[in-house]
């Protein structure tokens, strides 16, 4: 079949890599392609589109279309065929948040230096931000032009999986239900793998997919995002003990404040590290696979690794 | 292509349709499917999966799979094609009862004449099982075996839709805002037809998809489920007015109590009854297209008008 889209993958493949750049150019082809997708904020109801909109487009990193897009790379695919689900599991990650930040559930004023939904909006209307922009995901997701190799189905299954009662939101449970007991290693591994490794990992995994990846290119990139999303969610808990709330964008300390367990309360923080430094080197060695194609995924291992906010 | 199953609608074409059985019935084996597709109440971690068939398994009248079934018998369906569809449409109806009951929105400490999912599990997994029921309902869609005509696409894209942030979703944030304002006529109408026509609608739709309908079939069953629908929420105003708590097991003048416009304070008890006795007759001259076979639809809607809970 005759690709009409240049493959985005020729672009990366320069020998200076700029992360940077790359991000700025992804967070804004994202961003564009959310906004079409959304409803506009002038839509009646007005009220719950511009809640949706408040948080969907308040400086979040995009990390997972980030990842999306460059997995889609890996694999030669173009960013058009995996925009889309890149787009839907960011609306995932932005209703987790805004649920989350409930006064029922983490009690958050502010995220990412901003006002939280329910603070602006109302927690009534903030339940229903989160509700509409997660069955927004499973619309954009559905409405998708469609891939060769993956069916919608397999791609909405995916999308339901990482997010339902056995990972994403198994993850929050027991996040919510481990406050002020004791955690063991184990158990916030269980939370951290639920919480943020299987949105990561199907971040990862749609991407390719998009890219009419092999069942092989499938299951290294499955290691990796797996491996990455454990590291981010460690790295995420060492930047809580040692940022101010400044840095963060979000209030700092509160893991310790809400007697949460975190990897450095529970192994230290010089072991919380190193767990981070082997698990990114373990996400690295999935992408051999791949010959230098994924440079841009170990270019966002990397820089997910070293990030101070 | 030949059938391995027998044709449902032949079970109801006899000349005595007994509703009650045919209820109790499509009650029991939605009951039935609905444990199979939902995890374990001792699936890790329990408490979520408890809090999900708390409120799946708390009574509820089956009504949206009931019409949804009814629907693909009139097309000549199976119920083994449209069983996933009525319970995925029930898992989102479930979960926008949860959701609509918190405290930042109706406030409800009963349901059913029972305790409500935040009065038993509090707030926080309340708005965690009303999230796992939202996405239990894409993926019990996505792993449904299919149907000829239809594709999973276009199936999941009717669910999003009618549960989305322009319709159900919609029909709810209209409603919080509308509580202790003026509502015009107008307003109410379109307060009723996303909060309750929508899905209602939609679940007939499903129906019929499931059963391979032909596009004139499918627009009888929209303008049927659409009028029902309407009907269906104006009966519910009625007995809010007419009804005592213990007979409808719910806070009853609730709407009276927080101000809330319905069709008997807009329009008066007799005039609200009239309309819905006409979207009634309007849902009935729709089925004509189906020569008989839609007999359980008819009955439905004829018991929805005249119900007194």
């Amino acid at each position: 079949m005759k690709r009409t889209l240049v493959s985005i993958a020729a672009k990366t493949e320069a020998s200076q890599f700029n992360l940077k750049n790359y991000l700025e150019e992804r967070t804004a082809a994202v961003n564009r392609a959310l906004n079409e997708f959304l409803p506009r904020a002038s839509t009646k109801p007005t009220t719950i589109h511009r809640a949706m909109r408040y948080s969907l487009f308040a400086g979040g990193k995009r990390m997972r279309p980030a990842v999306c897009l460059a997995a889609a790379e890996a694999c030669g695919g173009s960013e058009n065929a995996a925009m889309p689900l890149a787009c839907a599991v960011e609306c995932i990650h932005t209703y987790s948040l805004i649920h989350d930040d409930l006064p029922a559930m983490d009690n958050d004023d502010y995220r990412r230096g901003k006002l939280t939904n329910h603070k602006v909006f109302g927690e009534g209307i903030a339940v229903l931000a989160g509700d509409a922009l997660l069955t927004q995901a499973f619309e954009i997701a559905a409405q998708a032009r469609g891939w060769p190799r993956y069916s919608h189905r397999e791609i909405i299954l995916e999308i339901a999986r990482a997010s339902g009662s056995l990972q994403l939101i198994a993850g929050q449970v027991a996040d919510v239900e481990g406050e002020g007991k004791k955690t063991s290693a184990q158990q916030l591994k269980y939370i951290h793998e639920r919480k943020t490794s299987a949105l990561l990992c199907c971040s990862v995994r749609l991407g390719g997919m998009s890219a009419n990846c092999t069942p092989a290119q499938l299951k290294a990139l499955t290691d990796f995002g797996y491996n990455v999303g454990l590291a981010f969610q460690i790295i995420d808990d060492i930047l809580d003990v040692t940022q101010t709330s400044e840095q963060l964008g979000k209030t700092a300390g509160k893991d310790t404040a809400t007697q949460k367990a975190t990897y450095p309360s529970i192994a230290g923080l010089e072991k919380s590290r190193k767990i981070a430094k082997q698990l990114t080197d373990r996400a690295f060695a999935s992408l051999r696979i791949f010959q230098g194609k994924a440079v841009a995924l170990e270019a966002l291992a990397e820089y997910l690794l070293k990030r101070d906010r």
